[in-house]
């Protein structure tokens, strides 16, 4: 190792978030590094959803007024510092899914087009947001175009009305420039809905500041808000003014509780809730959210940065010399994880180190990803995952044929 | 009381259903009839939330290869054969408004209308199934119509591509003849989804023997999943074989962690799941469903209409002699709950029952709702609400002011 020991455990010791770690429950012997799939576990959440069992318990039907029917709003509310939105302009709905569905059919609405622009998605983006892209379109009878990978966005703005891009690309972990692309979609005459799953929690996000309209993200990442938490949804205050959203359903009525026989939007962000939400999920993620009103965001970036430098650092030469190919973007223009291409190999040694306690992902093709959670991570975890890393590639344990039996869906 | 104390004891020792009290855990000093809203928690349900706790906590992401993500048609497996299903016939998915919005893009998708026919929805029905036959039709260029309440069916089906009725009425509590219905719709050459939120769990469900092709529920009220938990749909297994649901999100490709860049609908239930889960919801629901297996759906019913016959027979002379309307429908037409109008006094009756401890909801214009759910109520625990009852109307203490005081959400 070129990074020694003692110098990690110096940058431990001069870290001020190093006290989020005792938030968290990581089982033993277990270096985490796929915080960028699920998050792990806040001893709060686990706290707060036994309290909601007691609530259902004791209070019956009578949870719904004592905070369970408003939690989408708040929230939301409580999200949107971490996003850089303010209050009334985030939601916790459904998932990111079914979010972006509603915001193409509000945002057409208000449109208005009568010529019916195209809605364009991001070749390479998670696939999610491709397919329920190409779901409205078939049903609404709008024109779907796909942006190709690496291509320049400004060339193919003509007749687009929408386009769905994620401000980090889950494979590279490409950050865009949230306000130079929204200024540019805007200049263009179209709209653009950000989507946050993979920079949410993981890196300062300045929605407002940015002149981002709307977005969508999911909580389950570096949220942590647990397996399959809710979404949620933004729109900016000045653009809540009118239209429906097309999943409307009671919980987004302008009165849901006066059972009205037609639908009339809420005025506010509430018109993008659906139907009934599960009070447990959302309990867990609402003590999750609890922690980040004490998180200095320019100090999560700088040690998320700090912590996938420390790993490259460590092992750039053993890349060079297996010709692992690192396609991490540089420091201002990267998420908060490392991604690493071995066509042959990756998939075993992903496995070789899950079989240390090492846990990192791997998709097709060749692709490694390594995501660093500043909230639950110290540079001696990733110091240590890196030099297991080391040591599954130098020793070539990686080549065990139990490592190369492909079967996990994750 | 016309009833006996006595008597009704003698009935609980003579149910065969009462030993499922013990399996449910309840407040102190609560009679709980409003399980038609949210039912009441499992011991079982709160051990598995625990227990999936533990999973998030120590498993990390791996907990999606070790039954999170097939819990939607693990548990749609579970529930079948409680609403007359098959395997392979049900998924747990998202809510009842999104599941009604897949199935009319699916069905209608399916039919290949060139003149597409409309979506009639039922007038009087539960209030969001309207409201989202709305917001479809709206995006999807259809015809929305509405059933006037209490009109002949047949008489409205001309020009119908797909109507959306509920089995029991949410304020009546009146049962349809499903296979009756449905004959007659499928005559007129329409399609029909049923709405199960106040049968799934309540009374018998044949849908395969009623042939009965689409169906959407909760599982919160009578099936007890949780404040929350998740809606359910259901597609007769001739009818799987081809078309796109308009939510159309990775969960539900044919290859979800292909990453494939096009969406390619399943090729069976799955199709219907949208994006990423909860793990906890599912967790209290998968329990709850757990117990269905050593239900007796005959004795089910048999009791449900007992309970609710009890509780009428309690007050059929202080209803005729205060004017309280009672509108329940006779028990070959009845749901599992009783169904009460009086326009001047419902709400604070209702009110002053809940200071009691006595359960029962309100809605406007001057509907009390009392659901009776066999495996936490007996006989006596009905038979004491009845008396509450009666002694709140005949010493009047509903007219203490406290019980005017409207704000309530539920």
């Amino acid at each position: 190792m070129s990074v020694s020991l003692d110098r990690v455990r110096e940058l431990d010791r001069h870290d001020p978030l190093a006290g989020f770690k005792r938030r968290f429950t990581l089982p033993e012997g277990v270096l985490y590094l796929d915080g960028n799939s699920l998050g792990a576990q806040p001893l709060a959440a686990r706290e707060a959803v036994a309290a909601t069992l007691d609530q259902w318990r004791d209070d019956l039907i009578g949870g719904w007024n004592q905070g369970w029917f408003d939690a989408p709003e708040r929230l939301g509310n409580r999200l949107a510092p971490v996003i850089g939105a303010r209050e009334g302009e985030v939601v916790v709905s459904d998932n990111i899914t079914l979010n972006l569905f509603k915001l193409l059919g509000y945002i057409l609405e208000r449109r208005g087009d009568g010529d019916g622009g195209a809605v364009l998605s991001e070749g390479g983006n998670f696939p999610t947001d491709g397919y329920i892209a190409q779901g409205f379109c078939r049903l609404g009878g709008v024109e779907h175009r796909v942006l190709p990978e690496g291509a320049e966005l400004a060339d193919h703005l003509d007749g687009v009305a929408v386009v769905v891009l994620s401000q980090v690309n889950y494979r590279t972990g490409r950050l865009r420039d949230m306000a130079a692309t929204t200024r540019r979609v805007h200049e263009a005459g179209a709209e653009v809905i950000w989507d946050l799953a993979h920079s949410a929690g993981a890196l300062p996000v300045d929605l407002a500041g940015s002149g981002a309209r709307y977005a969508v993200g999911c909580t389950y990442k570096y949220l942590n808000g647990g397996p399959g938490a809710p979404g949620f949804l933004y729109v900016h205050r000045d653009h809540q003014d009118g239209g429906w959203q097309p999943l409307s359903g009671w919980h987004g009525h302008a009165a849901p509780f006066a059972f009205d026989a037609d639908y009339a939007p809420a005025g506010d962000i509430t018109r993008f809730r659906t139907g009934t939400h599960s009070a447990l999920a959302y309990s867990a993620l609402e003590a999750s959210l609890s922690m980040w009103g004490d998180v200095d965001m320019a100090a999560l970036r700088e040690k998320s940065l700090a912590l996938s430098a420390l790993f490259r650092d460590c092992l750039a030469d053993l890349f060079e010399a297996h010709g692992i190919e690192d396609i991490t973007p540089p420091a201002a223009e990267r998420g908060s994880q490392v991604s690493l291409v071995d066509a042959d190999n990756g998939y075993a040694i992903v496995q070789a180190l899950i079989s240390r306690g090492v846990i990192g992902d791997y998709r097709e093709p060749g692709l490694m990803r390594f995501g660093f959670t500043p909230l639950y991570l110290s540079f001696e975890d990733v110091w240590r995952a890196a030099m297991h890393f080391r040591e599954v590639v130098e020793s070539g344990e990686y080549r065990e044929p139990r490592f190369h039996v492909r079967g996990a869906v994750t």
